[in-house]
């Protein structure tokens, strides 16, 4: 059942990287909300293999057909279903996956889960092909929120060691939000960005990978939504941003930074503007007692490097319990950091709408 | 909605700070599964406040009632409900909360979300008093997993730039996992332990408060257990360790640190050890594709400081919409750290106990 | 996990028969809502035992304790939690029960369930006492619902053979409505009502028990609530009604009868009156696709006769194997359709407030 | 989120009668179960309009495409994905129905409950075409369950007031079972079949339709599965079988008959047969306690007449607030009743895997 989420606003995901389809189902949506398909697409286009060099060279149109839900330009209240094909896939680049477990990907776990009935070519359901979904579900929750006045934006916070420079967690504007993403590579600072590519350029000289962080940040959510304990905003984040593969951490506002600090420190003192309430510094990320408090919602998710690297490395066979080695040969990216920026803000959407979605009078 | 939780254990967490009783229903509990309420009691003492210098000298006994569910000193399947009476309250303390918004709590936030009705005393259902349920709830289930061969321990990774020894991923053993819990301060490293209580102490003469990690790990829950995308184990935990107030961080394995990292250092080999496959290190945190790997399962949470802090911080009242200055009177931990130890185990107890009551064929 | 129910509305009921006590948790409801306590006992006395000859002689003072999510006289918004005592047990009289079947009852089931470590004394968790919870937390949404212009009522359609005089679908009027259920004996016709206990008091005699019909309308709730398909308001109330003990049928409207006529007949011509859409005929019961048409919703509920009678009865011994002969001691309803009636409002109103309190836009 | 069901088993169901396509989505099949492709079209067809005179002319080849989930022959375990391409829509049949509301129809309420932007075309989400990918979920769950002995089945047990034979709730085979399904008009006694399907054309030559009622059994379910209050077996059929439009009734067993008897006449006195527990009669129809009893499960589901009919109605147009009149031109079945079978057939074997993938130890 693991593939379904949300209390208001529910997806189900389906599909594996080289079956017939992949797509969503996604119930709850408020009726009556124009789509813009275009948008949409561009959206999607961000998260698309095979666009520059940073990313794998599987070619994908990752055309989402909708085929409910949608009428007359807007949607319709009941199921959304989208479908998109598959296309490049060259799933003998996987025969041996059924029994040779890739280091730090899900074969192994997948094969004792599914008894080995699972569809291990290109890792079949787990594999972070199935973001393409999510992104056209998070795409629509984006543009339902941005009638309602909320800008979702992300950038690569690091990758490896290099590092942009953070969203400015008070001052954020929409502009400074969605720079990053009308970029090839969204970053803040292109310098950085230029280094970060670099160094994506030498692992994959040099057969490996790298990991990163992409920060992303809500503006114009209203305060007052959310609930305390386990559907707070940072729950249904959270839950949703696990799904994510490679996502190996998550924090909001100052995160892990704020465990290192005092009270004095890190308390934001709320204050007038406007007469209305913010606080004068934001290390809480938009957040308190699960509820938005009004300032900008704040998030760090930490990506661990591709697993997928084609030099050789030891592992072993578990259907015949010997030892092996493995040369991965598909086609992989060396950093799915730039890639996973829209797959951040999709989850941030879904998640936000979905808190939203909650009527509480 | 926000106090339900869980797929196949469902708890549901009830209670005010400062009400009659606090306390927990959890249905789905497996039938029959004997209870040692001393083992009980003796892992919810470890959250207590009112025990030692570094917590609140706000005194309860926190004695758990099971009403429900428990019969013949077994779990009978059907719903076990706990009532923790609440004791020492000083409401008085805290009237001046329906008004004015002591900084990081969710005073405001709070009075947003309910439109003025909540009980504002005492933080109300957003204290941390409502983890004592939460701990009652995850000792049950840490028995029910050490009856199938599982436990759960955890320490202080840090306070403030005071680090302890990590848990080593891939040697753990069970007595040094449940060796912290056993000390009056959780720790590995004494020493350090020491400089952290210091710390502490200072923080209290100063009006301030300090943060910190605890880092918790399970050994011995069997590989295969979880589901890819949103039902995986990272997400369930997620889910409930964000319940936890002041938690504003979370990594699984190397977590944020495989961020920095590339592919060739991060990957965990699998091997072969005595016929069993296991990974030569563990950077996963013992959870692949969302699924158990067989290794020891990891996790770091990060806390802020207590935002209850004495010296006079500048606020707002949100009533009267006017600059205020407050200073919080009450009883408060300078460090909630070590109280939230048995916390994180109870939560990731009743997150794996959960994963594992799915039924998989 | 049998004992929550609910989307936005969550309930979590716990307790057995001759336990500590039972209780409920309600979580969802939205805040500020005064609760009238006299109101919500005058409601559960309907239910109580021990109040007349048509009822078991079991004594119960039932009163709800509220624990918290009620504040200064209103709904907190934060989860309600109710505990009621038990207080006359006499566990005694079931002692034979952990090994043999009473006929009709859950004894045989239950055992198999959770492996015989279920409550068996007065039948545990699955004993009709535990309506009790279930009317509280009826109760209180009855009056939510009433401070939105809602009104919930019932009576006895038929005991055995005896029927009442239904309600007029199209015309019901609140009078009407909530007459019954200011009557000890909760019927339209109190000629049909006196012959109805009759028929109770020669079942008793006769060491017997007798079945019948609970019809229960809503008046007041608005048009276009609830979802198609598998959220819509008739599986809303059917999934919280076949939780009623002893319920074997449901019907909205003109229900089974409905199946036996023509389109022709059946089909409701839509009217105005007053500038409102309206139903000439009403025999869709108020609901049309799983949504409400602004019309009464009315449905009929199905009760089989208590199982528990005083007569010799063949059964067999579940833990032995062996045959056996069984006469049940304790104290019980020859028939439990009067005191199953404010069970069924209150079911009716759990279902309508949880489908209001869904957001639609 | 009304098209989302099951709690081991979820399904999403998609999709509205004239649009592109419509499908499902089920999570949390056990993994590796094989599923007979032409067995599952087999089953479709029972459902499938234009096959003969009884049902609709529009002609649909409903072929389920199985998108996902499904690899070598297999269920992977992860999410199935089935889509059916609607063809033979003739929309300008329905062009009124956006602002005429036919009579016993959902389009008014539909028009509020999403503010006029649902797809209204052929009744659209609320279609009986809906059904199809009901079935074709239904069709692999009662494959699934037949791998371990259960066997599903049903018959016409009524059209107006013409009665088949019932089932025998003790004594059923599988032979029996089964023959009505595989019969071109599903009935026990021929004989009253022919009187069926004569009083059906009489109602198509009348421009009218008549109801009915469907008897469905499941014989070999385990007794102890399913669990007490609101996941009892009852309640998760009634939750899925209130989803078939035109379904006004439910009943278990006895039903509404053991309403009108005695405890004497209606208690099952149990017995053992070859050292198994059974019960004499099955009044009870399987199921004591919302549990499995293991005799065999019986339940039978009330259908309202078609509302569609082709004699001119009085009605409302409801955008104009103005009385209209309304001929229903399209295709229509004069009775869903036959085809309607193998919808409660496979929502009867949904609602059983769902309750036993529900791990209880």
């Amino acid at each position: 059942m693991s593939s379904n989420w949300g209390n208001q606003i529910k997806i189900s995901i389906f599909g594996e990287s080289h079956g017939t389809a992949i797509g969503v189902v996604i119930d709850g949506l408020p009726a009556g909300e124009p789509i813009d398909f275009d948008l949409l697409l561009a959206f999607m286009d961000r998260r698309r293999p095979g666009q520059n060099r940073f990313s794998t060279p599987r070619k994908e149109t990752d055309h989402p057909h909708i085929l409910s839900g949608f009428y007359q330009g807007r949607t319709t209240g009941t199921p959304l279903a989208i479908v998109i094909r598959n296309g490049d896939t060259h799933s003998t680049d996987y025969a041996q996956m059924a029994s040779i477990a890739r280091p730090a990907h899900a074969d192994y776990t997948g094969y004792l889960r599914y008894h080995g009935a699972q569809d291990s070519r290109g890792g079949g359901h787990f594999s972070g092909r199935l973001t393409a979904p999510l992104v056209a579900a998070g795409g629509i929750a984006m543009q339902i929120l941005a009638h309602r006045g909320v800008q979702i934006g992300g950038h690569i916070a690091s990758i490896g060691e290099i590092d942009d420079i953070p969203f400015d967690p008070v001052t954020l504007s929409t502009d400074t939000l969605l720079s990053p993403g009308k970029k090839d590579f969204p970053v803040q600072n292109d310098h950085a960005g230029e280094k970060m590519q670099q160094l994506i350029e030498n692992c994959r000289i040099n057969q490996d990978s790298v990991g990163g962080v992409v920060e992303c940040a809500a503006i114009g959510f209203p305060a007052g939504i959310g609930s305390p304990m386990f559907d707070g905003l940072e729950n249904r984040l959270a839950s949703l941003l696990f799904g994510i593969p490679a996502v190996k951490g998550l924090e909001f506002g100052a995160g892990f930074h704020s465990s290192r600090c005092l009270g004095s420190q890190m308390n934001d003192p709320f204050c007038l503007e406007n007469r209305k309430i913010r606080t004068k510094s934001n290390h809480h990320g938009g957040i308190l007692g699960g509820i938005s408090s009004g300032m900008p919602i704040l998030l760090r998710v930490a990506f661990k490097p591709t697993p997928s690297i084609s030099r050789v490395q030891d592992t072993v066979n578990f259907q015949t319990m010997e030892p092996a080695q493995l040369s991965i040969q598909g086609r992989h990216d060396p950093c799915i950091v730039p890639r996973a920026v829209p797959c951040v803000e999709a989850s941030a959407a879904l998640a936000l709408l979905d808190a939203w979605m909650e009527k509480t009078e």
